[in-house]
């Protein structure tokens, strides 16, 4: 499918406000892919989709959901979820999109999760950082991507959880996930930097 | 055991400044129980032996969650919470607790856990709120603490998620299941609460 029906595709699901988000989710992610050699065209239908089904009836979320037999938690931790996995299936019936990274960047894009591929990193990255959205510690994380994705979701995972926690919200667990995992993964790679420092001085 | 013997069995173990803040925990576990009816005599052993592994030797207490076949979470998500889990097992070994529910209060006081007793809650609140602590955000979980051990709760393991995601430290899964396990039950109660006024209005 190319960009031009892709986007006719969506823009009759969203708002205008929605759909301008998704052309900025779209740019951004395109540089976020070229920078890390990942597909761009990938990226580019993953973001254009993303949020395929924002103003689908909750009702219809839940049930596709419980029908694919996925992680309930998806329902319990906060309505704002369900439009991710729910897109990811309506994407693949009504739009044709059989793409499974694609699909899977749609389905993890609002929560993050451990072992991101490379497009769900920057689907997830994109949609936090493209230039509509306005909220506190936007730019940091903006100025981070440049250097790092894994650096930028870091501090946008911390930013989320933060900010849900203030609110006394719970916090879906495989978004904890996302960030320890990348914590982790970040903290070994720095060991081993320096381990390959000092051992060559 | 009696207080007196626990207290000179502990003492050997610890630092002064420990041993004054393990006193500060026992008064403030009694305190708690005797608020929530539990057991104040369990709440006071598990308090006075709760920092037992405190300045064991790291290796000695890996071989030991190793040995348990306890969760290798303990070991990978920072060197202090080691001293908990294997406080429990050295406890029991050397000083002869054998109450499971003493000894669960001390593998689970530092992290929390999903689903804790009401044992378990005082001994991870005490620790927190005792009267040497001095930490910002302190003296409003001592408030809470006096209306809700749950409320308290919450907060401290708010402020201690978010103290650790500012210094980039990964947080223990089980301790973001402890704060979803406390929101969600607080808000099913919330939601109860309205539902009773609502039919008797």
């Amino acid at each position: 499918m190319n960009r031009h029906n892709a986007l006719a595709i969506v823009k009759k699901q969203l708002t205008e406000h929605r759909y301008i988000h998704t052309l900025g989710v779209t740019d951004t992610a395109i540089e976020l892919a070229e920078r890390a050699a990942v597909d761009p065209s990938k990226a580019e239908m993953a973001a254009i989709f993303h949020d395929y089904a924002k103003f689908r009836p909750k009702d219809e979320m839940i049930k596709i959901i419980h029908s694919q037999k996925w992680d309930p938690a998806f329902i319990d931790y906060g309505e704002e979820l369900l439009h991710a996995p729910a897109g990811a299936y309506l994407v693949k019936k009504e739009a044709g999109i059989n793409d499974e990274e694609i699909l899977s960047a749609i389905y993890w894009h609002t929560t993050g999760k451990a072992e991101m591929t490379s497009l769900e990193k920057i689907i997830f990255l994109a949609d936090y950082i493209e230039p509509n959205r306005r909220f506190p510690g936007v730019d940091d994380v903006r100025k981070e991507a440049l250097e790092s994705i894994d650096k930028a979701i870091i501090s946008a995972l911390r930013n989320t959880v933060i900010f849900l926690m203030k609110k006394n919200q719970p916090i879906f667990p495989e978004t904890l996930n996302a960030y320890n995992d990348l914590v982790i993964t970040e903290r070994k790679e720095r060991m081993k930097k320096r381990d390959g420092t000092s051992k060559n001085t």
